[in-house]
């Protein structure tokens, strides 16, 4: 049940996870979180704005990066300490989401990594793009 | 349904969202996200970590700024742009957390504003933290 | 798969349905509504409120009438027309709910039945009452 | 975080809440309250129902009315006493509902104000029409 240790990790690791957004996802998301932001839930108000109808919460999309940290890479154990993020472009219901998660950067006293995360539909368009900086788990002392 | 135009906006405006974070609530997210880190969906796991217990997934309570930006301030019809985040402290289940957005900077030539989202809970402790950078809904032409 | 015509009901036939009502039911019903009202989702805000604690949506509470009428009493094929409800007292999540219907008068030409809808927890105390007024399925022509 | 007082309402005054009812709402909101009659789960009874299709439970819609009540006008700390419903069409998946709630008349001396409740779709079609009385917030004595 354990991630990697840092030790085990190398710069130029990825490890990738991919959905399909569907619009059950947005509206559970919007029922979590209380963003009920007309661009998310009212087709007539979308289909008027500059997306042409109904797009996913951006912080869903990036919900997947912290997915690929927490169960692949560092896996379970990780501390989850900065993320960046810029939104690149929309996620309509039905898109393929990939989220890929690439080690850059190993800080061993320190025991932190940074990864380069970027999100990228099925049409490999980045939509969402940034930096996180995470603790893979510490092994126990014996 | 409309959110406010950038020369509605002044330095220091700020709004809040407010909820109580569930188990459902961490339940479903972990479900719509896959992020099934023992951590946030593994009782005994999370008992024996450094967290002694289930909490939130970080990026679930980031949902809560998304949710200020897109409804309140500026609101609907806003473009998030970018967003850092540093998570600092765990939310449990039942912890009652605010997000809070304070306007801090306005670029009316790029129609940009910038705010520091700050997430906190019913200790007044910080659990999230960050700077957004949105763009407010335009005026239409005439 | 049908109901009962209106032929087969008798004035003072009844049904009942019954549940525990849970955190995560107030939760998904807020996320489906989106009624984030505080003394719903917040602990801190309802619990400073008469209420003393979350309480669950009047509306939902109501939502066990239209259970008992659409499928057990008439059940499958019933119209619904018409509901009054008065809020009596207010559900608290682990609250256990009887939606009782009971017939108080049948319009055969209209094909119309009266019914009084009540709701009490279980400490038998009303929490919802009202009266419906439905159309039973209709026999097909031959 | 409060609703508005008595002698803030005014009659005209309004507020609207608007959705796109999806498939997930139904199936949720049928989850919730048990209510599993065919014509809003089974494809194939309800495609041979009248409603030529499934719909959304009348109940669900009207819970839209709770949310404007609840949240906007008069907003948090208002009690719900009594709500009217007349059930005129049905709501279909994908239909984008406007529930829309007006004040009618103001009894200052009791705090209860009664509100004209409608819902809508994105053709203007009423769905769901009925009375609100509602208490809004108290002002705490000093």
């Amino acid at each position: 049940m354990n991630g990697k240790y840092i030790d085990e990790i190398n710069v130029g690791d990825y490890e990738v996870f991919q959905k399909t957004v569907s619009e059950s996802d947005v509206y559970l998301y919007a029922g979590i979180t209380g963003d009920f932001n007309p661009v998310h839930v009212n087709d007539v108000t979308a289909k008027k704005s500059m997306f042409n109808g109904r797009i996913a919460h951006g912080m869903l999309t990036a919900g997947f990066i912290s997915t690929v940290l927490g169960t692949l890479l560092p896996g379970p154990g990780t501390i989850y300490r900065d993320q960046t993020l810029s939104f690149k472009k929309p996620v309509y219901f039905g898109d393929t989401i990939t989220a890929k998660v690439t080690v850059i950067k190993i800080i061993i006293e320190k025991n932190i990594i940074h990864c380069e995360t970027v999100c990228f539909n099925q049409n490999d368009e980045v939509v969402v793009t940034g930096i996180a900086k995470v603790m893979p788990p510490k092994k126990m002392e014996s």
